[in-house]
Order: structure tokens, then C-alpha cells, then sequence
């Protein structure tokens, strides 16, 4: 039996299309999907909803905007129009997910542009576009959820690198238009993790929480290093109880970027991730929040 | 010329041996050298300290010692006891120095036991380790320098990935006896690193600086993804003047693994390292600092 309050992030059935990955996500068995920008945009966003709405899933993210550290100009300026797209995506999509779909924007920060050695000015720049884009999100209903990506990224994809530094920037605005995201593969090493989670929670933050696992050695290319949970070193005991405690009880997303995982078919990685969530995170779940009210 | 707070730390030029290692690092007008032990151990201590005595070079830190997280048994006792071997060396190493010399033990705390995840239990057990050796420290002059390393090698390498977690640890003891390694590779990225840096220098806490540069794609090997200063992204204006206003006037360590680095000639790498760190480090040094005092 897949989890009720298990989501299958669509990136960890990459090759599927936007049809397929509803299908091959009911069909497992899920209750919840995470979608991505590029499958969504292929069909269109008004067949993307129809999609959703038919699959009886709920929605429980959209990924991903941001890349937001480009400094002033017209690079900058489609940045922000494009982000204020994925909003629009956003709310439609979850207004057509099932009951209790959460209208959640998942914001990569984005890496230090060529040449700029500045990671303070481009931390700077995240926060202003965010704070730009955040009367949009607020119209819409959307929640942005700045995600910190693990530190080995901060040159190249995110120069936001621990919840810490995410609630920082969250908290200077309205807690039901930015939050931030809890993903063990990026802040497991975190000698912070525990109080920032409860942080995070305290203050109404957490968009949502994402689980999958790190193992060594890294593969070449290091965007690639995702695990099912259960198959590396992170404790999602303490992670998950931690969550708990802090208070969320949504949808927990598998997002795994993973060559053999991606090379298996859509359908035997939805089940893996439905067994590898049930043994590994499952049992750190407490019962009461188990059934997820809508 | 070659600045004279230049220190080549022996793993930059790894395929020469002890003799070589000084007599290439004494030829390219280096002061000071950093040690490591495999090379050491090779000639045997006595005759090492010989060699360092008659390059006329400063001893400025020996690598290294630690791997702190195992368990109690048969396998940490002996590391326990290897370190109390590291701490010897170090100090004869440091007496045979030119003056100026520091009796400095960089320490890596270790990976994950295997098929444990409780990276908190580890880092503790880093911690009784420490506070096992700082009396044989203390004994011998001898500085234990706990070194962050960058949160990718959390599982393998180091439970210890911010200099916030090494001064946590270091604060529990005298600072002659513990203190920190400032490696800009390794925590450029921290949102913390320079109010870090200003603790660590108010506390007596820094015991060496270390320079290198980050920059992507990583290698395969990601413990070989260090950069002569310049080549990368790390901002060593701001680093280094936080290093100096915490009141830090040593050696300056350049300690870099790289393959194509490990295959140049050692005169070739000695002398690219002088003239990559007179570049990029060395104009962020104040002038009243730059010559040393003994």
C-alpha cells in the first residue's frame, strides 16, 4: 500500500511525460504528485489542469522557479517575468488538483553568474527578487518556497545553502507567500538542521518536506548523486520526527535525480520509492498525522 | 618573489618525498613548508627533523592527524594512539623548524561509521577524542588544529563541516592546546564564515590559514577538486582581510589536490603556487603584517 501522504515528485520519473506520470503515480497507488515547469509547458498549461484534474491527484508542489542571482538588466527581467509564469502555473494547478493540493513554488536561488566571485551580493539579489515576486504570490494564493541546495551547489545552482540562511530570507515576508523547503538530501549534514526545522515550523514556513537519501562515492556528475531513502547515511528518524514536531503534517515529496533510477521504467521506480518511503520514513511518521486531512 | 608568508603545504607537490618536498619548496623562496606524515614516517622522524633543520625552512602545520569517529574499541584505541604519534612528530618537527615555527596537528575528524547514520553520535565521539589527547597536546606545545571540511565529504571524510562546529569543540579546551583550520576551500561557501572567522581569531583559535580555490564542474573525484587561488570562485579579498582583522599573522598555507597539479614537475607547481597566491591572496594582506615576526 503506497503511503497516503506520500507524493511522487515528477522528476523521479523524468522520461514520463505529464500524461504518463499521472498514470503511472495513480496507478501506483499515490494520493499526491509534485509537477515540474517543462512537462507541464509541453501540453499547455490549460490541458496540464485537465490532466490533473482528471488523474484525481492532488498537487502538492510546482518545480521550480528562481534563479534569481543574475545582477540588473534583461537577463534579470525575464528571470522575474518567467517566475512570475511559474505563479500562474502554480495556483491553476493546484486549483485543479484534488482537495487539499498545496499551491507551493519550489525557488532554486541559482549560482554565482560568470566571473562574480560576490556570493553575499547574489544572496542579496535572491532576496529582492523574491521580494518582488511576492505581491504576485500572494494574489495568486501561491506560497514561494526557497529551497537551500547542499553547499557542494553554491557555485553552480544555489547560492542559498542551509535552512538558516533560506528562513532568513523567508521571514522578512508573510508566512502564507514565502516558505521554505525541508530536503534531507541537501541539509542532512547540517549541524543547525534540528532547531532550524523547528524554527521553520514555528513560524508557519515549511512548504513542504522532501526526502531522499546521500550516499558516497558521488557519481561524476554530482546533480546526480539522489537515493531512494534507505540506500545511504542519512537518519530520517531524527529528520522526520523533527518535521513532525514542528508541526507539518503535508504531503512528503520523493524528488530523486539519479541516472539508473531514470533508467529504469516510470512505473518500477514509483513502486521502489512507494516500498523505499514505507521502510524508511514511514515508520517516523506519527499515526495521527498519517491520515492527511484535506 | 615569493611572498613571505608563503607556506607549500607537501600535498600540493604529493609525489616528491620529504627531501625533495624541501629542497623544491627551499629553492622556489619559500620561508616555510607545511609537513605531512606518510612522507615523514618514511625517512623516520629523526631524520626527518634533520632535513627540516638543514633546509632552513619554517615549519608552519604537520598533516594530519584525527579519524575520531569509530566507536570504543580495539580500532579507535589505535587511533588514539597514532594521534599521540602525530603529536610527537609535530613537535620535533616544529623544534627542528626555523624559528617561527608552529607546533600545529591539523585534525579531520572522520567519516561515518560504516552503516551508522547518527552523524550527532559521531561528532561527539570527535569530541571525547580531542579531549583525550589535549593533555599529551599540552605536554608537548603542541596546537590540535580541528579543520572543517566542505559538507560533501560529511559522510566520508568529516563530521565537522563549519567552523562554527570546530570552535564549538575547540572552546572546550585551551586554545594553546585546540584550535581551527581556516581553509577557504572549504568554507567559502558558509553564510556564517566570517563572523566565524572574527570568533575564531578572538579566541586565540587560529592556527592556520589555508588557501585554495572552488570551481565546477567538480572532478570525478571530488576530493580532488581544489584550484591554484585565482582559478576559481572564492572571494579571497573578503576572507582574507576577515583573517587578518581576527588578528592572524602566520604562515599562509597553499594545500592543493588536484591531478593535473600532482602532474606537473614540483618546481613547476611550487613556483605557480607562489605566483597564483602573489595574485590573488597576497594584494589583501596589510603591509605591517606581511613580514612575519618569529
Amino acid at each position: 500500500m503506497t503511503h497516503p501522504r506520500l507524493s511522487l515528485n515528477q522528476a523521479t520519473i523524468k522520461h514520463a511525460n505529464l500524461e504518463q506520470a499521472l498514470a503511472v503515480t495513480a496507478a501506483a497507488g499515490y494520493q499526491a504528485i509534485g509537477t515540474w515547469r517543462e512537462p507541464v509547458q509541453e501540453v499547455g498549461l490549460a490541458r496540464a489542469a485537465a490532466l490533473v484534474a482528471d488523474s484525481g491527484l492532488r498537487v502538492s508542489s510546482h518545480c521550480r522557479g528562481g534563479f534569481f542571482t543574475v545582477a540588473e538588466g534583461a537577463e534579470r527581467r525575464a528571470s522575474i517575468d518567467d517566475n512570475r509564469v511559474a505563479i500562474e502555473e502554480t495556483a491553476a494547478l493546484a486549483a485543479a488538483g484534488a482537495p487539499g493540493s498545496r499551491a507551493v513554488l519550489v525557488l532554486v536561488a541559482g549560482g554565482l553568474p560568470d566571473g562574480d566571485r560576490d556570493i553575499v551580493g547574489a544572496r542579496e539579489r535572491v532576496r529582492d527578487a523574491i521580494g518582488e515576486l511576492v505581491g504576485d504570490a500572494a494574489s495568486a494564493g501561491v506560497q514561494l518556497a526557497i529551497e537551500p541546495l547542499h553547499p557542494m551547489y553554491a557555485s553552480d545552482r544555489a547560492v542559498i545553502s542551509t535552512l538558516g540562511q533560506a528562513l532568513d530570507i523567508a521571514e522578512q515576508f508573510p508566512a502564507e507567500a514565502v516558505g521554505v523547503i525541508v530536503d534531507t538530501f541537501h541539509i542532512w549534514w547540517d549541524p543547525q538542521v534540528l532547531p532550524q526545522i523547528a524554527r521553520a515550523g514555528a513560524g508557519g514556513r515549511i512548504a513542504s518536506y522532501q526526502v531522499c537519501d546521500w550516499a558516497t562515492p558521488l557519481p561524476a556528475d554530482v546533480l546526480l548523486s539522489r537515493h531512494y531513502p534507505g540506500d545511504g547515511v542519512i537518519d530520517f528518524a531524527s529528520l522526520t520526527r523533527a518535521v513532525e514536531d514542528a508541526g507539518y503534517d503535508g504531503d512528503i515529496e520523493v524528488e530523486i535525480f539519479n541516472q539508473q533510477i531514470w533508467d529504469t521504467d516510470a512505473a518500477t521506480a514509483a513502486e521502489r520509492t512507494a516500498e523505499a518511503f514505507e521502510a524508511a520514513v514511514a515508520p517516523h511518521l506519527s499515526a495521527t498525522t498519517a491520515v492527511r486531512s484535506a
